[in-house]
C-alpha cells in the first residue's frame, strides 16, 4: 500500500467530497489533499474529470476515479481492509446503495434549494428537506432497529453517503426559517447523529458547522442576487 | 434458482424498467412480470417502494428492491452466472458505474427535457443531449478500442445502463427537429448501437421505435399542453 500514489482534489464545503474523505479515513488510507479554487479549477482537476469538470476526484496510481459514490465504491473494493463499507449480503448491499441514492436524490436536492431558492420554492425545499430527514429517521429504525448505524454497529456505504449533510443541518435550518423535530419524534435520526459525531476520523474530517454556516449564508447571497 | 420467486414491476416504456429486463435477461433468470398503470399503481409497487412509489421494482422472495441501477447491481450479485455485468478490476468497475450513472445524470435528463421543454429550453436539451451522445462515442473509443460494447466483447454494466436509450433516439430527433450526425462521425456509438441491436435478448425485450415514438408524442402532447 506504500508505493500506491493517492490523491484527492476537493473543495472542503462539498458533502461529495466529505464521502470521499469519510471513506479514506475509515478505511487509514494515506492520501494527498489539493483544495480546488471553483472559479479557477486546476488543470489537473478539469484533465481528469473532463465530463463534469467538478470534485471530488481520486486520482490513484495516476487513473483519476469521478463522482464521491462511484469513488467511495473504488475505495471500498481497493483496500477492503477490516472496515468493509458495503454489505457482502446482495439485500443488504441493495439497501445501502439505496440510501446512499437517496442522500443525492432527495437530501442534496432540497437543502441545495434550501441555499438557492426564494419566495414559494424556497418553501417547499423547506418541507422536503424534513420529509427526506422523517425517512432517514424511519429507515434507521427499520434497518438497524436498536443500531446506531445503517451499517449496525459500524458506518457503512449509506453511512458514509449520508453522514456528510450533518454539518449543514444547523444552516439548512437557519435559512429554511424552521426548526427540525427533536430526538422525541426522530430518535433513530439523532442517535445516528451522535454516533456519527462520536467516530474519532469523521471528527477531524469535518468542518465545523459555524464554518459550514458562513460558506452557505454567503452561497446563498452570491446564488439570490445573481437570481 | 428454481425456488426462487422473482417479479418485475415494470411499465413499459421505461428506460429504467428496461435495464432491468435486460439485465435478467441476460442472466437467463425466469420471472413474473407486471405492468403498472401509473395513474393507478397497483398497493403492490406503492408498498414494495414507498420512497419513490415509481417502477422498476424488482420483487425477489418477497424483498423489494428499487431503483435501477441499485436493482442490476443486485442481479449481478445474486445471479453472477457466467454473464457477470460489473469487471472484477475496481477501476474497471468504477469506469463502468460512472457512465451507467452518466445515463442517468445526462442523457435521460436531456431526454426527459426534450420530450417535456418549449421553445428555449427545448433547443438546449437538443444541444445537450447530441452532447451526451458525443461523449459516449469518444468513452467508447477510449474505454473499449475496437470492441462493440463498453464490456469489451460483451454487455457490461454501463451497457446495460446506457442501451434502453436506443429506442427513444428516432423520437428525440423528431420532437427535437434535428439529425443525428451519423456513422462517419460517432463510428463508435453506431457500432455499439448495432452491436446492442444483435443482442438476441435485447431483441426480444425491447419495444420498437415505432411504438415508443408513438407512448412519447402522446406523452409530449400531455405535457407540453399542460405546462
Amino acid at each position: 500500500m506504500s508505493k500506491d500514489s493517492v490523491k484527492l482534489l476537493n473543495f472542503w464545503p462539498s458533502v461529495f467530497g466529505l464521502r470521499v474523505h469519510y471513506a479514506l479515513d475509515l478505511k487509514g488510507v494515506s492520501y494527498d489533499y489539493q483544495e480546488e479554487s471553483l472559479p479557477n479549477k486546476s488543470k489537473e482537476l478539469l484533465e481528469a474529470n473532463p465530463i463534469y469538470t467538478k470534485i471530488p476526484v481520486l486520482i490513484h496510481n495516476g487513473k483519476p476515479i469521478c463522482e464521491s459514490l462511484v469513488i467511495v465504491d473504488y475505495i471500498d473494493s481497493v483496500w477492503p481492509g477490516s472496515h468493509k463499507l458495503l454489505p457482502e449480503d446482495p439485500y443488504e448491499k441493495a439497501v445501502a446503495r439505496f440510501w446512499a441514492d437517496f442522500g443525492d436524490k432527495k437530501l442534496y436536492d432540497a437543502g441545495s434549494r434550501l441555499i438557492r431558492a426564494m419566495g414559494e420554492e424556497h418553501k417547499k425545499a423547506g418541507k422536503d428537506f424534513k420529509w427526506a430527514l422523517m425517512k432517514i429517521d424511519e429507515a434507521l429504525g427499520t434497518i438497524a432497529p436498536g443500531k446506531p448505524f445503517f451499517g449496525g454497529d459500524a458506518m457503512n456505504f449509506a453511512d458514509v453517503a449520508l453522514a456528510p449533510f450533518i454539518c449543514c443541518f444547523k444552516s439548512y435550518q437557519k435559512v429554511g426559517g424552521f426548526v427540525l423535530p427533536g430526538p422525541e419524534e426522530w430518535p433513530n435520526l439523532y442517535k445516528w447523529v451522535d454516533a456519527v459525531n462520536s467516530v474519532d476520523v469523521i471528527k477531524i474530517s469535518t468542518p465545523s458547522d459555524d464554518k459550514v454556516a458562513e460558506f452557505l449564508e454567503r452561497y446563498r447571497k452570491h446564488a439570490t442576487r445573481a437570481a
